[in-house]
């Protein structure tokens, strides 16, 4: 699994190592996670991020933590820790939850909790995969439509490699059309607070050659007025079993404004993003709020190089930090998945996902 | 004229001074333009910035310019460089033509801009007055209506004493309801690319002690969802003949963010912000590309304490930078006028402004 355009691996001492995120795109940095409190910090400060990604993460992260235990009971403990790193992304719950029924009966934690963890990802790489073909699909049937060989895409934030296993899920589509030689630009939000746009997938898409152009939050509704804008694609860290969509706040924003110009919005995820306990999104999915520095405080480079942090407001000003916002069904062309496009309701979804 | 609480006045040895509005909220610094090319690059740099301050800033331009020419014939060609300096604000092209109309047949050219650029301040502060009085009285409404007396305001960008004489647009029903003891708390966006909600909303806000936090661009529509906001007031940079409104880039996604959530969006204007040549705005307002450097670029103070620009994005990657859009009348619920309240339509605008 080691290599360029993966965003973990084990490595020679069968230890998880990961590249850190918060250094993109200024310095690549890899880290080496060797106990469930490193696995823990590194999914809370996002060292690793990504709906995906983490699932990966915290299922490498049963296996760190049976290294540390002498009992499925102790494991518990340890999986608790992980479970409940951070509160949105449901592929966490499910990657911990799949790997603790897998191993109830395990006399061999370790070895297993690694074979089941390597057989996870395994499945998320063809799941990343399937999803890039559906919504490469529909890109060149969008072109088809509007008789034109380029297309514009706008993303929020970052699905790509970086996010989910092995192509990402919003940027799958995008990565299968270069190999398609179809002509894709992208639009890529900035995505404040955090930025994971104007870092990460503008990262990603330039160690791809991809063309794509950074924008402000801001931008996207008026792009799409002028229709400079063919689809959205995005990713999602939880989807509830009518379609609602939980992902990186502003996603919202964008689905109103593609729905107020009759852009397609769609939403690339694999099985494992779904929530079937959950129905109204809006209501039920926690949102999870982070600490005011991440909207006050900026990360980049100055000018001799150095990466820097920097105050943006007055000091004394509070700020809030939402991380996610849900995006209703109702905005939602259709959901690209691992078995095909599904419409964003509670009956297509359960034809294809819950029997 | 001088003073805190105003962007602009005249100089004991009266040239006009200005607060540098790019070095806030980190340092509070004035500058002296005492010519022509002073004054463009001043509105260019944005230095001075916000629909009425740049057009104060003109008026006071001209007066400047007639120290530098011999006839009104001369005049002109530095009242175009003035008049081009920016594309959007229609403030901007008005206060100049206003200015030079009067001057036509002055024989002191020097003397009368002077008094002129003095009248056209005092009428843009009896407007803002007048603005602030109509708006705080929609607020009361409001509160009466929900039975409650707290009011949650959500605006963007700056459109506060910093942007308008005297008090300001958006803001000035905001200053008003201080006055009238109603306890008010503003969601103040970000306004990426340029930050102007972080950095100059949230400054005038904590120099008048009003409660407010600062949110990333992305956040009113979770916040709306949630029914964390009770109105949303914005400025606007030019108001179509039809109600169609040009303000900072983002006010559009915010608008459809109020449509979808039934959260009165009002946008207040002095009369100068309306441009009858124009009746949709959207196909016709010529919005300002601005240099991508504004997107990969961030200022801030860094931990010693010094203002520093670092850089936010991969170096190689292209942004685009729209400083405006515009957003249709049909989600606009009010324009907050000097005249009273005015619907976004034609026949309204009309009765209240084009007779």
């Amino acid at each position: 699994m080691q290599g360029k355009y993966k965003a973990l691996w084990l490595n020679d001492d069968n230890f998880l190592e990961v590249i850190d995120q918060t250094k993109l795109p200024f310095v690549y940095e890899t880290k080496v996670l060797k106990t469930t409190d490193e696995i823990v910090l590194a999914i809370q400060d996002m060292t690793v991020r990504g709906a995906g990604v983490i699932g990966s993460v915290a299922a490498f992260g049963i296996y760190t933590a049976t290294m540390e235990v002498d009992s499925f009971d102790e494991l518990k403990l340890k999986a608790k820790l992980i479970r409940d790193s951070r509160p949105t992304a449901v592929n966490l719950m499910w990657a911990v939850d799949l790997m603790m029924n897998k191993l109830q009966d395990s006399n061999d934690l370790t070895n297993d909790s690694l074979k089941y963890a390597i057989e996870l990802n395994d499945d998320e790489a063809k799941e990343s995969q399937k999803i890039a073909e559906y919504g490469c699909d529909i890109i060149e049937d969008i072109l088809k439509e509007k008789n034109r060989t380029k297309i514009n895409i706008l993303t929020h934030c970052n699905a790509g490699w970086l996010a989910v296993i092995d192509q990402g899920t919003a940027l799958a589509p995008i990565y299968e059309a270069k190999k398609r030689g179809i002509d894709v630009h992208v639009w890529v939000d900035e995505t404040r607070p955090r930025n994971q746009g104007a870092s990460l997938t503008a990262w990603e898409l330039t160690q791809s050659g991809i063309a794509h152009t950074i924008i402000a939050d801001n931008t996207g509704g008026h792009l799409m007025q002028h229709g400079m804008v063919d689809m959205v694609i995005t990713g999602a860290d939880r989807v509830s079993a009518s379609g609602d969509v939980a992902n990186k706040i502003g996603t919202y924003l964008k689905a109103l404004s593609a729905k107020d110009n009759n852009v397609p919005f769609y939403v690339a995820i694999p099985a494992s993003t779904f929530d079937f306990e959950i129905i109204d999104g809006v209501k039920e999915i926690p949102i999870e709020l982070r600490s005011e520095d991440e909207v006050k405080y900026m990360r980049g480079i100055d000018e001799k190089g150095d990466v820097t942090e920097i105050l943006i407001t007055p000091k004394d000003s509070p700020a809030i930090n939402y991380g996610f916002d849900v995006t209703p069904a109702r905005l939602v062309t259709g959901l690209i998945t691992n078995k095909g496009i599904c419409k964003a309701n509670i009956e297509d979804i359960n034809l294809k996902f819950n029997v």
